[in-house]
């Protein structure tokens, strides 16, 4: 498997990295086609956002000349970027004189049903909740247990997704996904400053739609409106737009805008 | 430094582990004195509940050797375990193979003020707050984050600790210490469904005062109490107790019940 860690080909890391012990740093997951990462610009912006708020100093002009080098010797396939903030004694004060670590390790694009974007997929309804922490909101942090304990819930692969509500209720996204419904011709997505992971395909949808004369919303989400909803759809980076047809007994069938979107975007998946 | 990965010395640990990924793991953080880890049967008695809620396979008895094997090599200082799922492939899907990995690192005592547990300490008034989150409150895991951005807050030494409440603003605990106050005879501490690390301190401390015949409550508290308190103080496994002496401007002097307290866990700190 191609890893590199600070730039350098390498499997390991110390065991003092703050990544191990706190979770401490980011991850993004970089589609690559033919030698280079799709959406990069919005994976950058995504982790800028991350390393402000959590104060790590990284050149981020660096990091993406180390991108685009990976990405070209990976050829085919996901990059997975971790950045943490640096190895650290015990204790939580961020150290002084840490240097942030870059952790690059490429793997064969996964395996999705082709069935899932055309017929779509069933969504299982997970109880593990979101719990609602705004200083951490909309990153794709290190600290991903919740996740876990929700895709641990299922093990039916008659259910690609499951769905996750914060802790008070609304409807906020998929355990790998974000989730849009349509209602009346509107497209909606659950806003994400409570919780939830800002994904990059969520953001160029929001504005391919747009610029398509599509009207967006993103706002709160009651789990009463999405199964009111007109059409549900999931996306994420890697496998683009996934139609929800079934939760909690409720059937959609594939529709119109759904179907637009996936055109809209096709240009980012084919290969 | 001494570190033993998997029960053999080593300082590095693959960068495909599911802690470094997700958090997706537990510590703890034990006194060593005369090669013996102290409160160690509380310790295991918190890993094990972390080891059930996450679903994660470990052999605690041989854990328990281990440590044992690892303090008497390290003598004096401080023993930090921490124990991941192991290994995973991209995807948050709990790996059915996957083989937990134990990982243990020695350092010194950390070298506080004796006048900390003498004269008392001034708390930080943090603003992180810590979300709620029942499926994992209690446990001493490996997402700590809200740690991190709370003691990133101050730098000024003349705080010892920081002050940290949940999102509905309820007095919770210190940023690495569990948190008592006494009112009118009563020992009170936060509950600990919600958020928080249920120490083994404070769960000696608990036990300790009520077999001396103390009243104790565990329950919510406000700020408003905190403040109208007649005795604060701070706990952990490795300093003990420290009084608090100053938080927003309330002053407190040391108080007959915190000396009491600290009497009767004298055994478990000297040397």
């Amino acid at each position: 498997m191609l890893s590199w860690v600070d730039g350098r080909p390498a499997g390991q890391l110390s065991i003092l990295d703050r990544g191990l012990a706190y979770g401490d740093g980011l991850f993004e997951t970089l589609s690559v086609r033919h030698g280079k990462p799709r959406l990069l610009a919005r994976h950058l912006t995504r982790l800028q956002e991350g390393l402000q708020r959590l104060r790590i100093a990284l050149d981020l002009s660096a990091l993406e000349a180390e991108l685009l080098a990976f990405s070209g010797e990976l050829g085919e396939g996901v990059a997975k970027l971790i950045v943490t903030r640096g190895e650290g004694l015990r204790g939580y004060a961020m150290p002084d004189a840490a240097q942030p670590r870059r952790i690059l390790l490429g793997n064969p694009a996964p395996a999705y049903p082709v069935d899932n974007a055309v017929q779509g997929v069933r969504l299982f309804p997970c109880a593990t909740r979101l719990a609602e922490q705004p200083l951490l909101a909309g990153l794709k942090h290190l600290n991903r247990l919740e996740q876990v304990l929700a895709r641990g819930e299922w093990q039916d692969p008659a259910y690609a997704e499951g769905l996750m509500c914060d802790s008070s209720g609304r409807v906020i996204e998929a355990v790998f996904s974000n989730l849009f419904l349509v209602r009346d011709g509107v497209l909606l997505t659950a806003d994400l400053s409570r919780c939830g992971v800002a994904g990059v395909m969520r953001a160029e949808l929001l504005q391919r739609a747009s610029e398509a004369g599509i009207a967006v919303q993103v706002r709160d989400i009651t789990h009463a409106e999405l199964l009111a909803a007109d059409e549900v759809f999931l996306c994420n980076s890697l496998y683009g737009i996934w139609p929800v047809r079934e939760l909690q007994g409720r059937d959609w069938s594939v529709g119109p805008l759904t179907r637009k979107l996936q055109a809209l975007i096709r240009s980012l998946l084919d290969s």
